[in-house]
């Protein structure tokens, strides 16, 4: 018990980011004055934390305020897109004190691994940081993962991934312990890191990627699934005059949510000049950027095809918050940040007028706080969880 | 923690079965010899427990059996469905002692309930049970339910339950505690208390009743949701050539996979020589069974009718378990029964095929051990769990 209650407190001491004094820790944990005085004699040991000042309350000792050292460890977040890697240094705090993102190479897996593993390595040198400090690297991939095995078996959307050993590979060659965690669910740690949940927190994380994925967050925890493959809804139906999907039904989420199906749609509807069907992924990410920004400029074809857009997923949120039964939606993704003014508009009254549960609450409709690096930011979460949290049993390290 | 830590011996005792001793209970809780000796004496004291023998294992004093006194406290479950109120009278162990099925009467809610409330009187007073034995009195409902009112809101297939105060008129009738569920979740406990299920035991349970809902069991536990309303299925699309919706969509669960929506189903196919529609909860049933029994005697036209339903209870169950992250599907409920040949043929390969995870794992699908009464009887264990269970906390108990 000793490790889980030392992380209770550490955890504490987070979430209370002023700080927090022995008094206060020992009634936010539940845990003796004594047990805390104990464990906040080894955090201070061990530079996890400080004392930041006193405060006289009265009469009786004045209060030690004890404060996170955000700069004591750091953890290195991955995110591996089809599109895009990203890449982020966090402090113990859970802020990003560098990022760097870079195209995915268009080579075979393990080179970019390799290539992975070598930015890795930059990040960390450049930022002039002693690797002994660094907890870990998280990778947040697309799913489905082999959690046990730490591969990645064949996402969709990343072409030629068939049971890639990313965690072990990856960890040989940084020479760090490596996590790997679906892009989704990483994405609702690093939401829960960032927005210092409380405990009964609960959403439905939707990510907006190349391909459309869930994750959902429970009583303030992320919830990976017994498999770590939580929140694959690429094939929810949500249009049934939607156009045929690889899996033999119709207007399935894959087929009419993702960002190349809305592309898809613009170009039926003549939003662009010339008609051709792109497949590629950067075509695609330019063509739905200027789509995006036809709509903001007041172009009613292309705010058409949003809206339409936007209704296909409210039947998708919809199905997720009555099968679920959260209390809110948080979107959030690479693609968020272009569709957030239409969605924000059009959603929130449709999921209302659906909810089953309407009658008894409300279903807030949000963005989230970490921007567009939310799955980096979370798989490097993962890592700090190992370090600050009372939930580190759900980890599982290569190393 | 003194309750808590009972509550846990209790339900490591009921999970044995056959008895535990005192070592072996303080092996399986984690709690101390003292403590175990300390509580056991309590619950030997309060008539819960009864030592029954005593075991030699090699050298030492001979260790006693301690096993569960079934008959030292009772519970009364009761499903509320559209067509027919069932009521069993649990032992402590959850098995059922008495049973009683009475159709649903046509009247006005308030008057249902002082029907409902008469009959679990009568079922306590004709087992010839001591009141004061009775924990309290569980109740499953068709969602939505306003969990904190106590009330059924407006559930689809309950017409005239407009936030009907069910479980406070219901205690007041009685005198007893009451608590309300909703009829899938309760159905979900009744499968984990009947199975004794392992602390890793994930499923999502797909409940067939007039309606059709889902539940959720995460690690061994039944997941109520924020609001207790976990499982509104019924506008998920299975079918993109279904029939138009009330939700206007089309081809959703509730006018596909329904009783009703089979049967209407099996009319335009022909499988009945008149083909008058039918709303009537009764005549639904009937043609119900009359179809499924056509099906079994060889009937082709009746065949292909509920191979298409399972085709579409395949799109659900795919939907669900993708998104949900379970290791199986069970299904239950009233209707189950007549279904079970024809989906369990046709079900699990289609599931498989469509599942997310098939790289790295199978998907059992089973039915429920508990039979056509799970949800009563899940009910029952929802009080139960009350008096046994580490859980009590999650109880909204009114009396």
């Amino acid at each position: 018990m000793g490790d889980f209650n030392q992380s209770v407190v550490l955890e504490a001491i987070r979430q209370s980011g002023e700080g927090s004094s022995r008094i206060e820790l020992a009634a936010a944990t539940g845990l003796s004055a004594q047990t805390v005085t104990n464990i906040t004699r080894r955090l201070l040991d061990e530079g996890l934390i400080r004392e930041a000042g006193r405060t006289i309350n009265g009469p009786g000792k004045p209060r030690v305020t004890l404060r996170l050292v955000a700069d004591s460890r750091f953890s290195v977040g991955v995110h591996l897109d089809p599109a895009l890697m990203t890449f982020v240094l966090l402090d113990l705090s859970g802020a990003v004190v560098r990022r760097v993102g870079v195209r995915t190479p268009a080579m075979e897996p393990p080179r970019i691994v390799q290539a992975m593993a070598a930015t890795v390595d930059a990040l960390i040198t450049v930022s002039g940081i002693d690797r002994a400090s660094i907890a870990g690297v998280g990778v947040a991939a697309p799913g489905p993962l082999d959690a046990e095995k730490g591969t990645v078996i064949d996402p969709p959307k990343l072409l030629g991934w068939n049971r890639v050993p990313l965690r072990s590979v990856l960890a040989e060659a940084i020479g760090l312990p490596v996590v790997l965690e679906k892009d989704t669910t990483a994405a609702a740690v690093g939401e829960l890191w960032t927005r210092r949940a409380s405990a009964d927190d609960s959403f439905v994380f939707v990510y907006l990627g190349t391909g459309i994925g869930a994750a959902l967050a429970r009583d303030g925890e992320a919830v990976p699934g017994s498999t770590r493959n939580i929140g694959e809804i690429g094939h929810l139906i949500v249009d049934p005059d939607g156009p045929p999907c690889t899996c033999g039904s119709r207007g399935c989420v894959e087929v009419v949510c993702t960002p190349q199906a809305i592309v898809a749609q613009a170009e039926r509807a003549g939003v662009f000049r010339d008609d051709r069907e792109l497949s590629d992924v950067e075509a695609v990410d330019a063509r739905f950027t200027e789509l995006c920004q036809r709509a903001a400029d007041g172009d009613e074809l292309a705010d058409g095809v949003l809206t339409r857009a936007a209704a296909h997923m409210a039947v998708l949120t919809a199905g997720l918050t009555n099968m679920l039964d959260v209390d809110r939606v948080v979107f959030g993704g690479p693609f968020w940040s272009r569709l957030a003014e239409v969605y924000l508009r059009e959603i929130p009254d449709r999921l209302e007028r659906a909810s089953a549960t309407r009658a008894v609450r409300s279903l807030p409709v949000d963005g989230t706080v970490v921007g567009d690096d939310v799955a980096a930011v979370g798989a490097g979460c993962v890592v700090l969880d190992s370090v600050l949290s009372p939930r580190a049993s759900a980890l599982l390290l290569d190393h």
